[in-house]
């Protein structure tokens, strides 16, 4: 069973206990954050990342802003929440999810203004502590459905899966996106083994998910991202399961760098490319991901990304944090709700119509 | 012009002039080697590097062993040479074109034997320096053909080549084999644009092929290895031009790791995908690239990248050297005698046939 990467302790008065992420993978941490400007900063600095566990600690700081207010009047209280709302967007102004949970919370103390104050505050306690639920609950099912596709191999030998960077448990409450349906696997005693892109520049697959899967006892195989090929060229990965940011309403999928080019070679190889996507993450608005914004990220996560510098000075970088991998190299998305297959602007189209 | 990896200084009496490339990007800092010692270090901790480069160093290495020697009985003096050939062969035991080298200057000694040792000692000078004139003969015949490849761009935009490692003048006495019709093109007065994939794990792409193309004034773009598929699937790459170790008959081609998957890429967007190979790289003897071994390398290489851990200790890692990619993804071998087409087992044959 994966690591909780969120989770609250005890109760009205309790904290929010977090994983410090940024001290993976050499040592494990956790914070119990009882303040909201702790929370900013662990948002700031990346203690928690991952779309799910920013909305949920997002979640949390806003009930820790307010937990202590004596403000009776709601309108006052209103106020405050909406300000320190306002402070925890700032933390990362490019989450969408942190956006999302925050109108959640912010939305609940609306409908409930003629509660009194205590109540409101221990409504917000209980959406945060929902979050968790329902993430675990998405996660889970997209690890059950997952898990369905991991077969056609001989049971003497492991199942091979190959990832990118980092939407394991250590991005959501628990169970991760594209990991849930090797946990899952790993839960019905089946041999599961992953190769983990290290994903530069920021090595999330070398310092999160080899420490995640490590942790939770299933075998992972490191590499650097361009020896993907290889290892593909020798048989050794029958799928390759990637998260997602953001799915364009024709199935591109937009992913963290690197991810266009295995699923590249996963077609190469005749390989079956799955991405993990909670249908939260599927945006009907977008006709297609040529629509997505790329962020540019700084130079020096390529030029010092080790702490040392690698690159001569004044060297000019790009250095796109994410790419889209067009729908055509996808084999199918797993959501929550079911496996979805090609022509996706018929199937999402579907899956939501239901 | 691409400055100069390594030159002889003076006469009988001079030194073998090394970049020291264990201190780029940051620091460019010549070693003038007077003793042998001094340059087996120099090979053993890659001070110098790259299959041409090595060879010279260990031909200037093997004269400087005996330069100062007394002897004058010639049997006793080709044992001194056999004795440091054999102790310059331990300082990189898996480099082909090192063993080339001394076994070279010692046949030099054998044929020679007659002469009196003043006069073999100056031979084995003349011969290390003559290797250096024909590593820039080869070099630039393969930038000359190399450079009429370059074509079908608009003389508006930059020609844009995306490279994989170090096959620059780095990695020979000084105009390298894959840039070389870089720095061809370049002198013709042509805009060329390299976009280099910094190529983990020992980064070569970011330390060696970025500051080279900087120190020669040619516009260069860093990218990480997981970059190459976005750049090419924007359009911005014209031709990919990589160099290799070993090419087999058949038109395999042996390289850095991740070349094959920048080949895959190149095959997918329609780029053509050239590799720079010396003729003394091309093996005739191997029907296919499946005979040729794959080093396997420390896994601290991909763990502790540049001092910092940062993967979880005890973590699996897979760290070959190379790959090989197979003939089918290459467009064409560029070597010293003329531009190689497929199908390469009768276009080679039919190139040491000549």
């Amino acid at each position: 069973m994966p690591i909780k990467t969120i989770e609250w302790t005890g109760g009205a008065d309790g904290a929010a206990r977090l994983i410090d992420q940024t001290l993976l993978p050499t040592e494990l941490k956790y914070l119990d954050v009882t303040d909201v400007e702790t929370m900013w900063e662990a948002i700031k600095v990346l203690r928690v990342r991952g779309a799910p566990a920013i909305g949920i600690a997002a979640a949390f700081g806003l009930y820790l802003a307010v937990r202590n207010s004596h403000t009776v009047d709601t309108t006052n209280f209103k106020a405050e929440v909406d300000k320190a709302a306002a402070y925890l967007a700032s933390s990362r102004p490019t989450a969408v999810n942190l956006f999302w949970a925050l109108k959640r919370i912010q939305r609940l103390v609306d409908t409930n203004a003629g509660q009194p104050v205590p109540s409101i505050k221990e409504m917000m306690l209980a959406e945060a502590i929902a979050m968790i639920d329902e993430d675990n609950a998405v996660c889970r099912a997209i690890g059950e459905y997952g898990a369905t596709l991991l077969v056609g191999q001989a049971d003497s030998l492991p199942y091979r899966i190959l990832t990118h960077c980092n939407a394991g448990g250590l991005a959501t409450a628990q169970w991760g996106t594209a990991l849930a349906p090797v946990y899952v696997a790993a839960e019905q005693g089946r041999h599961i083994h992953v190769y983990a892109d290290e994903t530069r520049p920021l090595l999330q697959g070398a310092r999160l998910t080899a420490w995640e899967l490590q942790q939770a006892g299933i075998p992972v195989t490191l590499i650097t991202d361009n020896m993907a090929a290889t290892v593909m060229s020798q048989g050794k990965v029958n799928a390759v399961i990637v998260g997602t940011d953001r799915v364009a309403s024709n199935g591109d999928v937009a992913n963290k760098i690197g991810t266009f080019g295995v699923a590249i070679l996963a077609k190469e190889f005749g390989i079956p490319f799955y991405v993990a996507a909670p249908t939260s993450s599927i945006d009907m608005s977008l006709a297609s991901g040529d629509l997505i914004p790329i962020e540019e990220r700084k130079p020096e996560e390529v030029t010092e990304g080790f702490g040392k510098r690698t690159a001569p000075t004044g060297v000019d970088v790009y250095n796109p944090a994410f790419d889209v991998t067009p729908h055509r190299y996808v084999t199918a998305l797993i959501t929550e709700k079911g496996i979805v297959r090609p022509p996706f602007h018929v199937s999402l189209h579907d899956l939501f119509a239901r």
